[in-house]
């Protein structure tokens, strides 16, 4: 049998029971569950829609006392800029996303120093000295400021982080238990890294791995697939759209038509490594649409998450609608 | 045989062969060379001592076509630290880092998102827009602005970048081979979090792993040991520092004395996962000292790194000193 059999017939109830036993609770979700709620409450009185977007790769310990971990390659560069142009599009954003990833807004000063994009300054006459940013070093500053701080001012976007798979599948239930009572207006935009691998917490050695024991074996099992139970049982009404990320052009639409077959959820994004920046597949159970970068909008730095986004934020207003008139009948 | 014979006989032409026929020359290399001599020939000419600090994790992919890899633990803190009190000591600064890991001085405000540090200002009847910093988010910014810019201006630090555990084994042999003609003025204060395992590029698949093929098994081979060539053929005359980093409080001086013995470089600084902020051993042939931060110290916010630094640049002087004495005799 090609495939295990796990990721064709996922019972919610393996899924959920895997997570109880094998990752335990993290500390910070309690608290980090009550201002997801807060935040959703807020907007939710204001009759506006909110998105969960995912966004990093997952830490996966090799070692209870941690030195060594898998990781998933991700700069969190397309979380932080599709929560960019959601906000554009009137959504409250809640940003679930790898401490230290890209973050929206500032995610585009990433590769520049701090230091050297300061000076100090002092008015003759005057013992205040006065720290300024040199605008040449940080294109676009002031817009880019103006931006977020009407975004802060708004409480529109909520930071949640996470470090590990187990503390990213935990906030991931939480966020999905929060959002569930706004019914169709939530939308998930699962667009993290998450590990497909993991070691249990009783399967792993306490202390750092010696070298010296020579090469290194690593069994790692499958982590439960939690599209399962955050379909059918967190957020049974939510939109959600999913990411899949392959290396190899030619199973990718495959790939991403039997994640939709398999856990009946609204939309797979589909890309590929080396071409993602550029160009993507929005995939449904009705339509498969490309969406690409011409020459022309590369040259003017358009961003391919705006599209996205765009494309995105319209069928959930047709899920919205549709949604209703289901219920009406 | 609890070692598997290969760290206890290390032979340098086991590790140089092993590097250049499983470790491509990534292609940053040559211009990075070029840089560090130009910095080295700089310095020497004024009678300055040269450091290469290393620094943060290095990356080992597990697909040819990244998307998972194995990753150390490690902010890049102590690194990053540790320059700031070379450069104090008078010292010019090579530092060897892994890409995004904590920098020299703007690693203060690593916690810090820039836009909320930020407010734009304008004079009354100006149409110019500053931006200003807000001094209380950025606490003592401008005492640290001052340091950063005295060491650019003297041109004191050199930042030479890697991702790849490939990439970090030749820049650090390219980075030896242009200290070696400073003799025992050069240092090397080997911080960085070196994986001890990879998987050859012959052993890799080249695209990502499927997840539906079941559990993932991982067979990883041990990275040669470049402390071996380092002493003995790169930079035979130079002062060299490794670390040895452990979670077990038990083995952590026994292995760092081993490895002095294997490698026969001048000193091992020790230390614990759990304490490693306020405690570490500086071991050396002939001596064994704790260093401690006090209580005091502690609420002063002292960081040990000033301490390691200041026991090592002493150590450097007196090895200096009986390198020039064994040579006039």
């Amino acid at each position: 049998m090609e495939d295990s059999g796990f990721p064709l017939s996922p019972t919610v109830a393996f899924a959920t029971n895997r997570m109880a036993t094998e990752f335990a609770i993290p500390s910070q979700v309690e608290s980090a569950a009550t201002k997801m709620s807060e935040f959703v409450q807020f907007h939710s009185s204001a009759g506006r829609r909110v998105v969960l977007v995912t966004s990093g790769g997952t830490k996966v310990p090799l070692e209870s006392k941690t030195v060594r971990f898998l990781d998933n390659f991700s700069s969190g560069r397309r979380g932080a800029c599709s929560a960019e142009y959601f906000l554009a599009s009137g959504y409250a954003v809640i940003f679930l996303h790898r401490h230290r990833s890209l973050y929206p807004f500032v995610r585009k000063y990433a590769g520049v120093n701090l230091l050297d994009a300061l000076q100090t300054t002092s008015e003759e006459g005057s013992v205040t000295v006065r720290v300024e940013v040199d605008q040449k070093a940080l294109p676009n500053i002031i817009h880019v400021l103006h931006c977020y701080q009407a975004v802060k001012k708004d409480r529109l976007l909520l930071s949640v982080e996470f470090n590990t798979l187990s503390e990213y599948l935990h906030l991931l239930k939480a966020a999905a238990q929060t959002l569930s009572p706004l019914g169709s207006k939530a939308m998930f935009y699962l667009a993290a890294a998450v590990s497909d691998f993991y070691i249990p917490a009783s399967e792993m050695p306490e202390h750092k791995i010696q070298s010296s024991n020579g090469p290194l074996q690593i069994t790692m099992k499958m982590v439960p697939k939690m599209l399962s139970p955050l379909v059918k049982e967190w957020a049974p009404q939510a939109f959600v759209i999913s990411f899949k990320l392959e290396t190899d052009p030619s199973i990718v639409v495959d790939r991403a038509r039997k994640a939709l077959d398999t856990y009946r959820h609204q939309v797979v994004v589909a890309n590929v490594l080396d071409t993602r920046r550029g160009c993507v597949v929005i995939v449904t159970k009705e339509s498969q649409t490309e969406l690409v970068l011409s020459d022309e909008e590369i040259l003017k730095e358009v961003e391919i998450e705006e599209k996205i986004v765009c494309n995105l934020s319209a069928a959930h207003s047709n899920f919205i609608e549709e949604q209703r008139i289901m219920t009406e009948q």
